[in-house]
């Protein structure tokens, strides 16, 4: 099986638990609005729990859960940034963004509602029969997508915008490694928190691929197809915006990319020949045309 | 000590134990906001906590932890309902809201941050020893708190305002049983998780207690003082909204909540005089004038 289709299969283990978990919720536009949140996407982060999970011999129907929560968890975030009064988005995914499609209102309700609906799939016994691992669930995805972790990268970002001078190359770093990076770094150790095994390699993995992950946006921020990738793409030029590519220019932001993404490759060195999935997701995020 | 000593001495704990949590957490705008948003109040969420919890004799130490958790879950709600796209007011306990003092992306994070914040609290050691009792904690108030929940309620409200009939008696009663009723169960249950002992007797105290206070909220929105409410009252009442009041009138609303504290009151009997003071707040919220 070919990566992409190892990403697509995942890709539909999550769809297929989501689906479950979403078809209790009904049909008020608010519940609309949580299915349509969390559909489609590429589910990197989902793809990182199982495939991190699966190191370890985690069953999938345990690994999926985990999944599922950081996706919905995503998917909150992207519904709130795109609202009028953060980055004004009208187009996600190639469809309307939730407040176009319905109204800002539902839209807050559905990013608050799925946020909520991540730490419930976590703390369900289906996660994981032992209470300690699903609380160590919980607590390690609270810290990443707190005020700690996600909410103070989107912060930073926000304050950027008002501070006389653009970003540094290390302030930039540091506000990716909350804003992207605490969601991609939980999501592969949370793989290592289902089997109560040691998350060290993959926090080191998976800090490098963040990384790598945030450069290449902002690549495809610069050269991107707009059609392809199915949301407004320029912004932060658009913006004036200091980011990886500015300060390293194209060539510099490939070259500094590529070393991050080798960087992650060799972190799996302790799992030898199980961990190629994993490293071909280091060579993926670097790679992606979309 | 009187009731109104013992709420205050309970909303004093757990406000040190909110400026503890919150001094970790730097001086952005969205962390200076979550401080601003989670002072003041009456902690009735807060002190039904601690109050169940000290039935069982749970130390305070454990029940302000769960209780900062509600009370930091209902002001990320209060922030998010306050947006200009929600209910757009400008001032809560007498204090411009926090998108009018900051901004709307800042009110969103705060939300979203203080949303987190909850959940991280319930999951940390120090709310109880036991992990069973942490994650049930996590679990029950993810239940309550999302969209087949609180948010379910706030949709339902935002449905009734395009509807062209106004909602019946029994409309209005499930409605609010998930919008204000649903935390406030929670509140009284947790008391009993952290003891790990029946919580029915308490989840039929607070549900009858949840109706009342939420009565007694539509005939403060009437009849109250704004100046004293800190809030802009008659709201209801501008925009054409179906209430307890409009269909019970004033005093058979009156009578009604009445009924409902006797109600809670008796639910109270396995515990015989020690839940005093639980039987003083059902009495308590129907008789606010703030």
């Amino acid at each position: 099986m070919s990566f992409s289709q190892r990403l697509a299969a995942r890709a539909d283990q999550i769809q297929t638990c989501l689906d479950d978990v979403l078809s209790t919720f009904g049909h008020l536009p608010v519940t609309e609005g949580m299915r349509y949140a969390t559909r489609g996407g590429k589910r990197l982060r989902g793809f990182l729990v199982m495939e991190a999970g699966a190191l370890f011999d985690v069953p999938d129907a345990q690994s999926v859960r985990a999944a599922a929560a950081i996706e919905v968890l995503h998917a909150y975030s992207l519904v709130h940034d795109d609202l009028p009064c953060m980055d004004d988005d009208d187009l996600r995914r190639g469809l309307p963004t939730v407040h176009r499609k319905w109204d800002e209102a539902t839209a807050v309700l559905v990013g608050d509602a799925l946020q909520t609906l991540a730490f419930e799939l976590l703390a369900g016994e289906a996660t994981h029969p032992s209470v300690s691992v699903r609380i160590g669930l919980v607590a390690t995805l609270a810290t990443a997508a707190g005020a700690q972790g996600m909410v103070l990268g989107q912060a930073l970002d926000i304050a950027a915008e008002t501070t006389a001078r653009p970003l540094t190359l290390d302030e930039i770093t540091e506000l990716q490694a909350s804003k992207t990076g605490a969601l991609i770094r939980w999501s592969a150790e949370a793989g290592a928190i289902l089997a109560e095994a040691d998350p060290v390699p993959l926090r080191a993995y998976a800090t490098a691929l963040g990384l790598a992950f945030q450069i290449a946006d902002d690549i495809l921020d610069v050269e991107g197809d707009a059609a392809k990738a199915g949301k407004r793409l320029q912004k932060d030029a658009d913006a004036g915006k200091a980011t990886f590519v500015s300060h390293l220019g194209l060539d510099g932001a490939r070259a500094r990319a590529l070393a991050l993404a080798d960087e992650a490759q060799a972190a799996l060195d302790p799992y030898g020949a199980r961990a190629e999935t994993l490293r071909e997701a280091a060579r993926f995020v670097i790679a992606r045309d979309l």
